[in-house]
C-alpha cells in the first residue's frame, strides 16, 4: 500500500517539476526585476513567483489535501499528513547571473522527514530524483542510476559549498577546518552541488543559513543515493539551518567532528 | 583581404572546437585517472590529452603553417605569423567534479594579440564566439548576438572569480578590496564566468595565476562583446598572470584602482 502510494506520489512530483520548467526558463538570461527581502542580497524574481504558482496549480488539482511549504507564497496546512516543499528557483543569485547551476526543488515529506526529492535543472535538461526506490538522473530519453562515491577519507574528498557567501564568522571558521583537510574545495554551485554529490561526482557539501525549502529535496535525493545528510550537530537537516551532506558515513563522521572541533 | 582571411580562419576555429566535443565529453562524469603536476592540485586527465590531440589534428591538416600553443603538448612555432592557443579542458577541477561550467578554449592570435576566441561548453551545447565581426552565442540551431552589460558603478556590479582557490595572499587582499564594493560576488565558474560577462549576465571577472592558454580565447570574446580585458596593471592580459575583465571602461577603471590601492 505504502509502495503504491509512493509511486503515484512520485508521478505527481515529476508533474510539479515539469510544470516549473517553462516559467523558470522564461526569464533566464533576460532582464528581470530584482527586489530584496531584508538587508542581505536575497533576490526574488518574477520567475520565482510565476514558477511557484505553476507548481502549486498542479498540487491544487492533484493533491488538494496535502500541505504546501514554498518559498514565495503562504504555507498551506496539510490534511493528509503529507506536505510538499517547493523552491521554485533555488540559487537565485546564480539564476540572475546566468549560470546553469540553479534548480527547481520539489520534495514530499511526512512527519518523519522527506520521502521524495527532485532537483531539476531546466536549462541543461537534467533531473535528479530520489525516493525509497533509489536515485536516478535523467536527461532527454536517458536514465542512469545514481549512487554516492565510495570515498571515506577527507584527504581524498572533494568539498563543495557556497561559503564564503553564507554563514556567520564562526560557521566560516568551522567550514574552513574541514576545507583545509579536503583534497579539493570548490564554490558557488547552489543546489547543483547536492545533485553532484548524489551522482558520485563530489563527496561533501557543507552549507549554513539554509531554509527548509532549500534542503528537503536535496536531503531526500542524497539519502536515496546512499549518502548521509544532517545538520552540523548530527540531527535532522530538513528544517534548514546548517547542513553537512556526505557520500559515506565515514566522511560524515570526520567532517562532523571537525565542524564541532 | 584581412576580412576574408578572418572569416576563413573563424571556420577553422569552429572546426577545432567541433573536434573537441566528443573526446571532451567521453570522460565527463566518468572515473578518470588524475595525476598532478607539481605541488598544487592541477589535474591532467586523459580527456585533456585526447581532446588536445583531436584539436591539433584539425590544425595540422588545415593550417600547417600556423603555430600552436596548447596546455598539454609542446608548442609549435609559427611560420605564418599566426598562432592557435588551445586549452582542451579549461576548468579541469570543475570537469572532474561534474560541473557544466568547464570549457574548450580556442583562440587565434597574431603579434598584436588574440583575434578570434571561442569558449565552448560541450555538455550544455553552448558556444560563445568572439571575432572582429562581434560576439555570438549559439546552441543547437539558435544564435544570439552578445554585448556586455551597461553597468558602470561597482555597487551595481556582479563579480565572478575563482578566488579563494587561486592567487597569492596579496592578490587575495586586492581581490577582496573590489569584492567588498560589488553588489554580488560569486565563485568557482572557471571560463564560464568570462562567457557570462560577454553575454551581459555578469559585469566583472577577476583572476590570478592564469596561463596564456587560459585567457586568450576569453579575452578575444569579451573584447568582441564590448568589454575591456587587461592584467592588474592595465596592460595586455593575453600572456596570462592576473586578469581584470570588465563590462565597461568605467567599471574597469574603478576596479583597477582598487586592485592597485
Amino acid at each position: 500500500m505504502r509502495a503504491l502510494d509512493l509511486h503515484s506520489l512520485a508521478d505527481v512530483a515529476h508533474a510539479v517539476a515539469d510544470a516549473a520548467r517553462a516559467p523558470a526558463l522564461r526569464y533566464f538570461r533576460k532582464p528581470v526585476t530584482v527586489d530584496s527581502k531584508g538587508a542581505a542580497f536575497d533576490p526574488v524574481t518574477i520567475a520565482d513567483r510565476e514558477t511557484e504558482a505553476a507548481m502549486r496549480a498542479v498540487l491544487a488539482e492533484r493533491r488538494p489535501e496535502d500541505g504546501i511549504l514554498g518559498e514565495e507564497e503562504a504555507a498551506v496546512d496539510s490534511r493528509s499528513g503529507l506536505t510538499w516543499v517547493l523552491d521554485p528557483i533555488d540559487g537565485t543569485r546564480g539564476y540572475i547571473s546566468g549560470t546553469p547551476t540553479w534548480g527547481v526543488l520539489v520534495a514530499l515529506r511526512d512527519a518523519s522527514g522527506p520521502l521524495i526529492g527532485i532537483v531539476d535543472q531546466p536549462f541543461t535538461g537534467e533531473r535528479f530524483t530520489g525516493s525509497p526506490d533509489g536515485a536516478t538522473w535523467t536527461r532527454g530519453g536517458e536514465t542512469r542510476r545514481l549512487t554516492t562515491r565510495d570515498v571515506t577519507r577527507l584527504d581524498d574528498a572533494t568539498l563543495f559549498t557556497t561559503f564564503p557567501e553564507v554563514g556567520t564568522a564562526d560557521e566560516g571558521a568551522a567550514f574552513r577546518r574541514v576545507a583545509a583537510r579536503c583534497r579539493l574545495t570548490r564554490y558557488g554551485l547552489d543546489c547543483y552541488a547536492y545533485a553532484l554529490l548524489a551522482a558520485g561526482q563530489v563527496d561533501l557539501v557543507i552549507e549554513a543559513g539554509l531554509q527548509a525549502y532549500d534542503i528537503a529535496a536535496p536531503a531526500a535525493l542524497i539519502t536515496a543515493a546512499g549518502g548521509v545528510v544532517t545538520n552540523w550537530r548530527g540531527g535532522p537537516a530538513h528544517d534548514g539551518g546548517t547542513v553537512l551532506a556526505a557520500a559515506t558515513p565515514e566522511l560524515h563522521a570526520d567532517a562532523l567532528a571537525l565542524l564541532n572541533g
